[in-house]
Order: structure tokens, then C-alpha cells, then sequence
């Protein structure tokens, strides 16, 4: 079969997320049949919601509309490294793949600090597959945030 | 002032949360004034929602209450230790204390395993009381799992 890659989708999401003035962040969650079961982009600012990660949507809108509390068999794709609170929702969720862009060397939880699957307590650990579309997804957060300083600085 | 204890109310959450089928863990958030802004128990089963854990419930019920991502100066009382992905949240809303009652070697985050305060890449660390009521909380649970053995048992 050949490679489907769902980044495309989640790079939508995490612009329509810049749009909204959220850090752009997406996410997509896909079956092992390949159906898309949830797609989602930050929403904390809007949301008043510090655990409203685009991962952590995504998980509860891909649990919600299939019933179920697991995920097994399915893939996560997202734009960025996930911090420590969404890379355990994801072993909770018992997700098989994850997918990410840009790695997150100040908030990650995967790569980097905590470094969250290299512990036993963490009771799964997804297969990891890192660095796709690694540009454009590190592209989007940084013109966000120059965006972010240009309107402070001239406020 | 004197010390005024919420693990009476958490752990009625998590009395509650064993009722309903639900891992007995019991969190309230109160804010700088003394005042409960949201309490919860478990519900990752009925809600087909594996990050429905009592702390990340209980964030998201404050923050939606005082309509803001961040519960600066707020407390949070929960009878287990938080797992990576609740204390990762904890720090998200920038809860100033956290007290917990049992330890959990098993699927800790903060005293075991990844530690996950020790790490700067969690921008912000709660003060943290541990053992509060250690043995009705730990014994709550033990309970819970201990019936679930005898049904699957007996089943």
C-alpha cells in the first residue's frame, strides 16, 4: 500500500488555529482503514481550556464518536512534538502511530526533557515517525509568533 | 489562618466515582479566596474519553467557570498522584499548591517515572503536599479493585 500521509490536514487545521490567534497546532486521528476520525487545532485561548491541545481534541472527538476509551490500531498525525500532557493522553488512548512535523525542543515531551515513552509507567508506547513535512510545519509557528512580537512591539 | 483541608470533598468524588464503575480518584480545585470552583471524579469510561482523568476534569470545569486558561493561586486537592498527563496540565493552568493523598508507583508522574517536575520544559511547578489522608485514599482504591478481581472471579 502506499504511504497516505494526513499532514497535509493537519497543517490545514493548525493555520485555521493561527487564524483564530491560537498557537498552530494541528491534529489528525485516523482509523486502520484509513478514515479520518477527528481533526482538530488548538483551541485554549477561545476555549479557556489550559488541557485544550489540538491532541487532546482530537483524541476526545476520535473517542467520542466511535464510543470507546482506545484508540488501538489508529495513527495520530500532528504538526508539532507533543508536549508531556498530550504524549501520555496518547499512550492512554493506546494510539499505534504517531506522526509529527517539527520537533519542540523547549515544550516537548517526547524527544527532549521528560522524554515521557522511555519510562515503564507509561503503559504503551506508540511506533514514532518524525520530521514529516518538518518545514512547513515549523514555518507556520514561526510566522505566528514573529507575527505576535511585530503587534506587541508596535502596540 | 488555620489549615483548612479539601481532600474530604475529593474524596467523596472518588466514593462517587467507584459507584459508577469508575477508578476511584477524586480531585477539587478551590481558589485563593477558599472557594471550590469545580470538583470531579473519574469518568474516562462513561465518557468514552481516556484524558477524562479527575484533575483534567476539574481544570477544565474552573477554568470554564472563571473563563480563563490559567488558575493562578488556586489549589488543587486529588487523592492519587497525578499521572504525566494531569500533572503536565497542572502546570499548563499554573495551579500554585497541589495536594495529593496516595502515591502511585504504578502510574505516577511525579514522585516516580518521568518526574515530571523535575524537567524545565514544564514552565511552571506547583508546591506540592503529599500524604494528605494517605489511607482512606489509598484504601478507596484498593477496594475498588480488589471487588473488580472477586466479579471477574466470580464471573
Amino acid at each position: 500500500m502506499p504511504f497516505t500521509t494526513f499532514m497535509p490536514q493537519a497543517l490545514d487545521e493548525a493555520r485555521a488555529a493561527a487564524a483564530r490567534g491560537e498557537v498552530p497546532v494541528g491534529a489528525v486521528i485516523v482509523s486502520a482503514h484509513g478514515e479520518i476520525l477527528a481533526t482538530a487545532g488548538n483551541e485554549t485561548r477561545e476555549g479557556h481550556d489550559p488541557t485544550a491541545h489540538a491532541e487532546i481534541l482530537a483524541i476526545r472527538r476520535a473517542c467520542s464518536g466511535i464510543r470507546s476509551e482506545r484508540l488501538t490500531n489508529c495513527t495520530l498525525w500532528v504538526t508539532l512534538e507533543p508536549c508531556p500532557m498530550c504524549a501520555a493522553a496518547i499512550a492512554h488512548a493506546r494510539i499505534a502511530r504517531l506522526y509529527y512535523g517539527a520537533s519542540d525542543p523547549k515544550s516537548g515531551g517526547i524527544e527532549t526533557g521528560p522524554r515521557l515513552y522511555d519510562h515503564p509507567n507509561l503503559h504503551h508506547k506508540p511506533e514514532i515517525i518524525t520530521g514529516i513535512e518538518e518545514k512547513e510545519c515549523r514555518k507556520i509557528l514561526k510566522d505566528f509568533f514573529q507575527l505576535k512580537r511585530f503587534q506587541r512591539d508596535t502596540d
